[in-house]
């Protein structure tokens, strides 16, 4: 509950039950679903302790342990709030679920509907490439500085370069978590989430102490994509949680972009199949990603056009050492890094990079400027002009 | 002329007459191709000779300097063989196009027809990626396996990596040249394009002697686009030539595919875009190839052939406008105008009869095309699955 909830709370009733179910039953719990949808969360509640309804023989087990003073204990404990819907900080977004949550837990200072107002999913493969985790900070920092709130799952690869790119730029980012919102899933993310927390909120649907078993992964994918105005997935090999993720923002009505990547790449076959069967767009920057899901006409992407000179889109390091790089012969790298004033270390980091993307090559025993980088603008005269 | 003739070629005079053509003027001249469409080769050069039709001052004089003997020797000289309509070896997929070429000279042990009849374009950047190389390397050989002709324009990079994946399983591959059969374009390729005439052919529009300059390369683009049952793009920039050949393999109504590639890649921009905006299906593999363009059937009548567009109906400025315009955003007139190359006045009155008919709008300060010539086009392509 919310530190600023009225003394007397109009939906005591109601989140006392909905916390109720919460802990009887796993999430998307089909039996729990169909009994709450016709009777709500209070008399469907009602008519289980009378024997009116019945669950399986678990739910029915922890039904006799309920202690829902205990639920509140762990709950303040944990510094979380119970967010139910009429809650002016129910995301209104999970109402499009077949299988809404019962209710969240919310922490953080952060108003999750107000973070959730303009947000982007952005997610994908937990073992994720340079490539990808690139691809993704960028992603998370460009749509954070416009606006966007970057919700993602907390995970190692794309989700946490996503959060971390946001943070980057001091914007906003929400964790939701298949495990419960005191817990610190991977543990090495516990840095990550208290400063996710700090501005934004972790949120779950399931209660403190629950642990991230693998059915809660999949019913946190779908809070992910109905919380949000579209999601994106940066890598995602073909059988990839992340893309449920999308499967289930499709089912929103949500839009679902997916960065494409080579087809020799496993971790790129998830999202290229995405692109591929026309289940997602392909998006390539945050212009692109931000006229998918923001409003139209406020967003729209500038079409990709050969203008643009490739060493723009190059981050400082990379683009100093380019630049000192010559088109003929090769340059050792440390005479690159004398030039562009960089230690050894950052000249190595900045060539692999330039290699990366085919902006360099090694040339005997030194680099060089690829020739593409000359090819590309010498076709100044675009070829749609020319046509037959 | 075929070793196989007959002695009296009944098409002597259609073969004399397409090659002066050739001869005259360059490739896709709207006036010439205007000429012969009404009167055929044979009278449109008689009448030119009688002075009843004109031709610009270099195709004069060029009139005046014909010499077909020294023609024929030249070619004989180069060991190839000219090809028109009506001969066994005649492409028909060059009928599709809105200006065919005059004639071809073929060089090299193969039957072009038979050649292209089963064929596939695999085309892309001269400077190419490792990856993308692999990819066109990769597709070569498997294409070629599964007994298509890789077709391709015999240049550094992409290219060359699609012939020689051919070659390597003793398979079966074109080169469309921009210059004359003759000639080694680029030096380097010697080799390359003597192996691919074992077997398979060299094929130009243009005479022997010709050198490869700028819009011959456009032109034999579009030769590469109608000779093949369809065409992939492996890696291009943004203002690749082989976005052309993609775009004139769409205009004859061939399926086009295209490998995407990491968003960071500038080879891989050009491609991803034409994903993107629905132009190219993503292919990946061998399979996805051979399933775009293997199942249409044994002749060369794709499916998509008869689908009318839009932009079909217009005359040559309003097109060159309308094919420069973005699909969003609004680009200046003057910038229309550079990209179509035309003067300010002629751009103006071009966008005034694109807006007149409805398929170009102005937007903030530019203009652009209007989305109801995207729908017709992209309708073959079905995005309204990512939508609600």
């Amino acid at each position: 509950m919310s530190a600023d909830a009225p003394v007397v709370d109009p939906l005591a009733a109601e989140r006392r039950a909905r916390v109720s179910w919460a802990r009887l039953v796993e999430p998307r719990d089909a039996t729990a679903a169909a009994l709450v949808a016709e009777h709500g969360h209070v008399e469907a509640l009602a008519m289980l302790r009378r024997g009116a309804a019945t669950l399986g023989r678990a739910a029915t087990e922890r039904l006799h342990g309920l202690d829902l003073e205990r639920e509140w204990r762990a709950t303040a404990r944990s510094g979380a709030r119970v967010v139910v819907p009429g809650d002016a900080e129910w995301p209104t977004g999970l109402d499009d679920l077949a299988i809404p949550p019962h209710c969240l837990w919310v922490r953080g200072t952060g108003d999750l509907a107000a973070l959730t107002l303009r947000s982007v999913a952005v997610v994908g493969a937990r073992s994720a490439t340079a490539y990808g985790e690139r691809v993704a900070a960028e992603l998370g920092a460009g749509l954070a500085e416009r606006g966007f709130t970057i919700v993602s799952g907390a995970a190692f690869g794309i989700d946490a370069a996503a959060h971390r790119g946001a943070l980057a730029v001091d914007g906003r980012t929400v964790a939701a978590l298949a495990c419960g919102v005191d817990r610190a899933y991977p543990s090495a993310h516990a840095d990550l989430l208290a400063e996710i927390r700090e501005g934004g909120v972790v949120v779950s649907e399931v209660p403190p102490g629950s642990a991230p078993i693998r059915p809660r992964f999949l019913a946190r994918n779908r809070l992910i994509a109905a919380m949000t105005r579209g999601t994106v997935v940066v890598e995602a090999g073909l059988r990839s949680g992340s893309l449920s993720t999308a499967r289930r923002a499709i089912d929103c009505g949500r839009p679902v972009g997916a960065v494409p990547g080579p087809v020799t790449s496993v971790t790129s076959a998830g999202t290229n199949q995405l692109i591929r069967e026309h289940q997602a767009e392909l998006v390539s920057d945050t212009a692109e990603v931000a006229e998918l899901v923001g409003d139209i006409g406020v967003d729209l992407a500038p079409v990709r056009r050969g203008d643009a000179r490739p060493e723009d889109a190059l981050r400082e390091q990379p683009r100093q050492v380019w630049e000192a790089l010559p088109r003929h012969g090769g340059m050792p790298a440390e005479q690159a890094g004398v030039l562009a004033r960089l230690t050894p270390a950052e000249v190595l980091a900045a060539l692999g990079e330039l290699e990366l993307v085919g902006m360099a090559e090694r040339h005997g025993r030194g680099w060089r400027k690829t020739t593409l980088v000359d090819d590309t603008r010498e076709g100044a005269v675009p070829s749609s002009d020319v046509a037959g």
